[in-house]
């Protein structure tokens, strides 16, 4: 690939120092950057250069929890009690899922995700290779597990644990080391802890990280301390899953000693909180968890209980309610808000070296913001602008490893017509 | 004006049945809508047909509360307490301004709010003339008001109140009966309760509502307390406040009594729930107002605490926000966030009888939201879809009084480009 340069641009780095360039550029060659800092006055070196006319770039978001196949059922349900959703909704559904839904659910999640700026996601789901193909096919950066949930015969469990590894073994390190893997019990309150400790062992085996759903209801920790005379939290703790590089998704009902169990063990949260608003599960202790070092990232979780995936709600949610829950306008700031989103999220997922943020040397990952719009004026603050006005409709242009994979709001690695369409034919044939 | 017809789409009607029509149409002729239903078979009573290609239309939103020229000041300061953002950063600039700085600051947010699908807005600022004649220019719908504060000399109070006067008698009506006023005293916290009572007076004899703001924080009601022995709802209802039609902003600290007397004396309460968050007010009972009865409405106040005029976004929020806090999905369903932004927004301004929702014989205020992109995929349920995956980006026509004012997402009436330049120049003039 040819060396290109983007110039006369705003570059937010999200840098070491929240490094925020006027009239900067990006250059970048194959897959790397290569230069991060003014508009240089010789652009000689560059075969291709673009002039970004005061646009903003900045890192790939980075999505750390969700269900990409799940988008099948966008709207199909909403408005209802987290167990009479799930059981009467949600469950027989899925229950009917074939891997012509999983391909299409997952494609169509890939795309709303490419349009509004993710490069990097998580994805826990059942048939993974198809994930993992999707993933390869559209040039996205993908964290992949199939989830195991601990119900059925013992011969069940351990064909889904082998099918688990096997996922997690064969696509480690593929699509040019775009995608990696996890393993992922779904939940401790659906996972017995014979089987999580299976699921520990394997981790190590495979030198994977693991990744699983924790106390994200007071209902599953109540059931948790009544089943096992401890909180989601001690209990994981006590199996050993915490010896393990672990990301646990949402995390919103936590004691002051479950905190600190996550601090002191490098515990990555994807905190979900759209989705733990919508589901009516309560609000994460967000400020806390900083206060204590804990590695905060976010999260959309799936788009039945969101419900889309544009990670720029998320980052406004979460630089605002905080706020308004504390009565303290100082909690979280845009700075802050929009590290969670990119490098807090990619050292969430263990890729801190590789993406998240725009330096020399790194993954050329990251996306152009159109602010030729109102929600970008007058030109007083570019961060607070992308994390209090901005939206995911506003990305223009996505790069992964260098490559251009939305142009001008187009996408060149997928079809998105067929992807709508077939994504709805399927879906409806479900509700049916 | 001809007779035209958007046919082929989903109508969402915000009626009393809460009525959606799928392969629905509206008709319009000059001001007024004509036809609401299916499809018609015959379209040759038509002039002008559209086919909407299964895009939706629903009610132009009605925004209960804003400060328009404040858009100039857009990210110049966030993340400050209260008193320290107000006082040490939007005060002074404030005190900058000219009316030039009213005129581009309303124009930058008219632009805003008909881009992203507001048709009737709220504003109280001062120089409302200029806003006056820039609501006529644009062919939006405004409720205005010259909002004065109680400081300075018993002459200056005299003169402010007087030019809200004669603003509120020379515009109400005005513009093609787009825009009607209101008078407006600050807050109880800065009006002496003898200038609310002469500003009640004159809303008596000018027959115009009021408009005010009130219990926004948890210091402000305790200040009013200490000062006056009641709460603020308490104590303007003694004034006589809530004997006139009002419109309260705000509303976030209030006692059951407070909520008894707002839905007693039938007042209108403006919920801001973005800017409440934003600067760490807390957050509106909202969910015991409506089982009062009370009438709540969406506000996105001014973008300097919001960051943006897309009222999409309170949408979503009081939609999701209030789930959480109650720990209850069912709170607050998607049909009653949307009823928020359009009937019951319409309903709290006192034009309920004119826009806000689409039926025969009232005003064809109107919006077209694109559907065919990722948001609104499946088609399960187009009101989950606005409600929950949309967004103000996504509204690609505007109609007011029948007239188009937004088309494709280009401005009929407006010079986007002129205001984005001169809105920015003075701004960065301010600030400098």
């Amino acid at each position: 690939m040819a060396r290109k340069l983007l110039y006369n641009g705003t570059i937010i780095t999200c840098n070491a120092e929240n490094e925020v360039i006027d009239s900067g550029a990006i250059g970048f060659e194959d897959e790397k950057i290569v230069y991060v800092g003014k508009t240089p006055d010789d652009v000689s070196l560059y075969e291709e250069t673009i002039d970004l006319k005061g646009d903003i770039v900045l890192p790939g978001l980075v999505n750390t929890h969700g269900h990409t196949p799940m988008s099948l059922l966008r709207g199909y349900a909403d408005d209802l009690h987290l167990q009479t959703w799930l059981e009467d909704k949600i469950w027989p559904l899925e229950a009917k899922y074939t891997p012509e839904h999983v391909k299409w659910g997952a494609n169509l999640s890939i795309l709303e995700m490419i349009r509004t700026g993710t490069t990097t996601f998580v994805d826990m789901y059942d048939y993974m290779d198809i994930v993992g193909k999707a993933v390869d096919e559209a040039g996205i950066r993908g964290v992949l597990c199939r989830g195991v949930i601990g119900f059925g015969s013992e011969e069940l469990l351990q064909s889904k644990l082998k099918e688990a590894a096997e996922f997690a073994k064969n696509w480690n390190n593929a699509a040019n080391g775009r995608i990696t893997t996890m393993l992922s019990p779904h939940s401790p309150y659906t996972c017995s802890p014979e089987y999580i400790s299976q699921i520990i062992d394997k981790s190590v085996e495979l030198n994977v990280p693991l990744h699983t759903h924790m106390s994200e209801t007071k209902y599953e920790v109540d059931k948790n301390i009544e089943d096992f005379g401890a909180t989601p939290v001690a209990h994981l703790d006590s199996l050993g899953f915490f010896d393990r590089p672990a990301l646990v998704a949402h995390a919103v009902h936590l004691s002051d000693a479950d905190i600190e169990i996550l601090a002191r063990k490098n515990v990555s949260v994807s905190h979900n909180i759209i989705s733990n608003l919508k589901l009516g599960s309560g609000i994460a202790p967000v400020g806390k968890m900083l206060a204590h070092g804990v590695t905060v990232s976010l999260g959309t979780d799936s788009v039945a209980s969101n419900n889309n995936l544009d990670l720029f709600e998320e980052i406004k949610s979460v630089a605002t309610i905080h706020k308004g829950i504390a009565q303290d306008a100082t909690a979280i700031s845009a700075e802050q808000a929009l590290r969670m989103a990119t490098i807090d999220g990619a050292a969430a997922v263990w890729l801190g070296d590789k993406t998240g943020s725009l330096e020399v040397g790194k993954d050329a990952d990251f996306i152009v913001v159109e602010t030729n719009q109102s929600f970008y004026y007058p030109r007083h603050n570019p961060v607070s602008h992308l994390v209090y006005s901005g939206s995911g409709r506003d990305v223009r242009d996505v790069y992964v490893q260098g490559k251009q994979i939305l142009d001008n709001r187009q996408f060149k690695t997928i079809d998105e017509e067929k992807i709508l369409f077939e994504a709805n034919r399927l879906s409806r044939m479900l509700a049916e």
